[in-house]
C-alpha cells in the first residue's frame, strides 16, 4: 500500500520528480564526488513533507529512533550499508557498544534499540547495551513484546576509553541524543571512535546550523537538476534571545516570523500557489517535537497565553529554549486512505553512512496538513515504505511509486549530505 | 521455498554452519581486514556444493551471467553494492560501456544483461551495450521475451579509449569472458578502467590458479573458525601438457586422478564417509561446463573412446584443451522436492564487490549427485534464493535456512578472496 498523493497527476511535484529521473545519472555521479569530500554520518532519519508543490526535509535526527519501523525486506540493506560504515571507520572493530536513550520504559524505542542491535550483530560485531542511568548498576535484562530481552549494562570508564566489564569496544555508537548534556563519561574519549561525534547531540547541535548547510547544498544541487532550490528547501530564520517565562525575545519572533511569511507569501504568488503560507516556530536545539508551534501570522507569537508559553519553553530532559528557528511551513499533501478516511502522512527515510536503506510514513488521523505530526504524546501508525528509495522506474510516469520514493531518497540525502557539512564545520577544533 | 538438504540434521554440516555462526565476529572482521588488502572483483557467482559433510566452492565466474534469475527483492542490494564498486573504481563515472557475450541468440543470456543494466542504471549511470560482433555495423535493437528490448551498438576505438558513437565512458564493464582470445580492440586502454581486468577472462584465466590461491585463504579461514580446511576445500591438481585428440598425457592424467582420489579416500575414512570418491577432470581454461568428465578411479580416463575424447578436447569458441584440473567431486546432498520428485540442486551465490546481493538453486532433474550440473545443453531451473545469505538467525538452529544461507555467504566471499589474490599475483607487469 502506497499513500495516494492527492495533487501528484498536476501539480508541479510531477515536474520536479520527472527532473529528478531524468538527471539521476548526474545527481548520482555528484553524490558520490560530495561523498569524496564528506563524510556523511554514521545513520540518520529525515522527516520529509510533499507539499504538491514543494517537496523539503524538515528535520534531522542524527540519532534515530525507529528502525523496528522499517520494512523487514530492507534488513539486508541495512546490514550492507553498516557494513561499509563500520569498515570505514573502523575495519578491525569487533566489538561495539551502543548507547541508548535512557527511557527504558518505552516499547517502541527499546524494539528500536533491538533492531539497531540486529543490523550490527549481522555486521559480525560483538554489540553490547551500555546504559548512561545510574540506577544500572549490574546487568539489566529489558523484557521486550516479542519475548526477546535486552540487556542493558552499566559503563566502566578508564581514562581514555569506555566500555562494559570484560568489554572493550573499538567503537561507542550513540543512540542517545544528548540532549541533557554531554555526559562527563563520554568526554575525552580519545581511543575509541564515538559514532556521530559528541558535537552531534542536541546539547551542542543547531538546528540553525544544519539548514544552514542544507541551504547550500540544496543551491548547488538546484543548479545542477535546473530547478528553483526553493522547490527543496524550506526558508528559515533564528532568534538567539528568547526567553518564553519571561516573554523576552517576541519582537525578534514576530518580525521573523512575518519575514519568513512574506519569503513565502512571494514564492506562492509567483508559482500561484493559493494555500494559505505558515512557519513553525521551534526550539533550535530542541527534539521528540517539543518546544513546536505553527503560526500563520506575527500576531500569533505575540501575547501567548501561559500555557502556551510553557509549551514552547521547555524541551526535552526540561531545558530551557534560549533559540529558536522559524521554519518556512510545508504543507503535507499525502494521504493515506484507511477505512474511508484519509489520514494525512508525513514520510521519514532512514539512512545508514550514504545509503538510503528505508523509511516510513507517519500516519496521524487527527491531525491537519499544517500541523506538526511528531508532537509529544502523538500516535502515530508507521506505515514502511514498500519500495527501497533507489529503484527509480524510467519506465514508468515520474509520480509512480518507485519514482516517487526515488525523489524522497533524494531529498534524504541532501539532508544527510548538510549534515555532513555541518557536523564538519560545528566540530571543535580538538576533535 | 527453500530446498531441503537430506543430511541436514545429523551430518557434521550442522558442527560447521554452527561454528561458522558463532564465529561470525571474527570471520566478518577478518574479511573486512581482507578486503583492505585486496580489492575484490567487481562481481562474481560461485558454484557451491553442499555434500553434507562438506561445503565447499567448485567453480568461479568473473563474468557472472543469471542476474535475471536473483530474487527480485533483492535488487536493491545489488544497486547499493554496485554504488560501492563504482564509487572506488571511478567516483566521478557518469557512464559506462558494457560488453556483453556475442550469443545474442541466447534469450536467457540477454535476460541477463537486460539486469545487469538495469542495476547500473539504478547507480546512476549511463549504461550503452558495445558489442564485439562484427556484424554489428550500426546500433541494433534486440527484442526480449518481456517485451523490452536491448540495444546493441558497434565499438568505436580511438588511440587509448573505448566507447561508442557519441559515447565517451569512463569505465568498460565486460561480461564477456574472453575465452575466444582477448581482442585487439580492447588492449591498451590506458585512458579508462577495464573490468575485470583482461586477464580475469579465460584466454589468461586457469582455474588452478584460483584454486591455489583458494587453498590460502581456506587454511587461513580455517584456523580462524577452529576448522579442517578440507571441509571447505576441495582436493585438486593440475596436468599441464594434455591433449585428448592425440592421447598425450593420459599417463599424468590417470596418476593425478589417483593421487586425488588416494587423499579423499583418506579424509572419507577419517570422518567415516561411506560415499564413493570421485574426481571431476575439467579444462583448466573451459567455462559453459565444457570439457568436463567425472572418474571414480584412474582406469576411466585411460583409453578414452572417440566421444569421449571429443567432448573433453574442445571448450568454448573451439579452443583445444592442453591443461586439466583434476578436482576432488564433492558430493550434492541438496535436493528440491517438485511434482514428489526429488531433484539435485547446486546453489550459485553472486556477488557484487564484496558483498553477497544473492543466488539461485540449479535444479536438474535428470542428474545425479556426482555429476556436473552445468553442462552444455543443460536445462535448469533457477530457483531464487529467498533469503539473502547476510542475515544469519542465532535464534535458530544452525541448519534453518537464514544460517545455511549465512555459511553459503561466507563460503561465496572466500572464493571471491581467492579471486582477488589470483587476479594480484596473474596481473601483468604493466598493468
Amino acid at each position: 500500500m502506497v499513500p495516494h498523493l492527492t495533487t501528484a497527476l498536476n501539480g508541479p511535484i510531477l515536474e520536479l520528480e520527472r527532473r529528478f529521473l531524468n538527471a539521476a545519472p548526474e545527481i548520482e555521479r555528484w553524490l558520490r564526488g560530495q561523498w569524496q569530500e564528506h563524510t556523511p554520518p554514521f545513520y540518520g532519519s529525515v522527516d520529509l513533507r510533499n507539499a504538491g508543490f514543494k517537496l523539503a526535509p524538515v528535520d534531522m535526527n542524527l540519532f534515530p529512533g525507529g528502525f523496528n519501523n522499517l520494512n523487514a525486506d530492507f534488513m539486508p540493506l541495512c546490514v550492507q550499508a553498516a557494513m561499509t560504515a563500520i569498515e570505514k571507520i573502523c575495519p578491525s572493530a569487533k566489538s561495539l557498544l551502543l548507547i541508548p536513550e535512557n527511557h527504558t520504559r518505552n516499547v517502541f524505542y527499546l524494539q528500536n534499540v533491538a533492531h539497531l542491535v540486529n543490523i550490527l550483530r549481522l555486521t559480525g560485531l560483538d554489540v553490547r547495551l551500555g546504559s548512561l542511568l545510574p540506577e544500572i548498576t549490574e546487568p539489566t535484562p529489558v523484557a521486550l513484546p516479542n519475548g526477546q530481552s535486552l540487556l542493558l549494562e552499566p559503563l566502566v570508564r578508564t581514562r581514555y576509553r569506555l566500555g562494559l566489564k570484560d568489554f572493550d569496544p573499538c567503537a561507542v555508537l550513540l543512540n542517545n541524543d544528548l540532549s541533557a548534556g554531554i555526559p562527563e563519561i563520554l568526554q575525552n574519549l580519545n581511543e575509541q571512535f564515538v559514532l556521530p561525534p559528541l558535537h552531534a547531540g542536541w546539547a551542542v547541535r543547531r538546528k540553525s546550523n544544519h539548514f544552514a548547510a542544507y541551504d547550500e547544498v540544496a543551491d548547488e544541487f538546484a543548479k545542477l537538476v535546473g530547478i528553483d532550490p526553493w522547490q527543496i528547501n524550506p526558508y528559515f530564520s533564528v532568534c538567539s534571545h528568547v526567553n518564553f517565562h519571561e516573554r523576552q525575545g517576541e519582537e525578534c519572533l514576530a518580525a521573523n516570523v512575518d519575514a519568513v511569511l512574506t519569503l513565502i507569501r512571494e514564492k506562492y504568488n509567483e508559482y500561484g500557489i493559493t494555500e494559505t503560507p505558515y512557519v513553525v516556530v521551534k526550539a533550535d536545539a530542541g527534539t521528540y517535537g517539543m518546544g513546536v508551534m505553527t503560526a500563520k501570522s506575527a500576531e500569533e507569537v505575540i501575547g501567548l497565553n501561559r500555557k502556551q508559553r510553557n509549551k514552547m519553553s521547555v524541551i526535552k530532559e526540561g531545558l530551557n529554549v534560549t533559540q529558536v528557528i522559524i521554519q518556512e511551513g510545508v504543507h503535507t499533501f499525502e494521504r493515506v486512505v484507511k477505512n474511508d478516511v484519509a489520514e494525512v502522512a508525513e514520510p521519514v527515510v532512514y539512512m545508514i553512512d550514504r545509503f538510503v536503506v528505508g523509511g516510513f510514513y507517519r500516519v496521524h488521523g487527527g491531525r491537519g496538513i499544517d500541523e506538526n505530526l511528531n508532537a509529544p504524546g502523538m500516535h502515530f501508525e508507521p506505515l514502511a515504505f514498500e519500495t527501497s528509495c533507489c529503484l527509480p522506474d524510467c519506465g514508468q510516469n515520474p509520480d509512480a511509486p518507485p519514482n516517487r520514493f526515488y525523489a524522497y531518497g533524494v531529498v534524504a540525502r541532501l539532508a544527510q549530505l548538510a549534515a555532513s557539512l555541518e557536523l564538519e564545520r560545528t566540530a571543535p577544533a580538538d576533535e
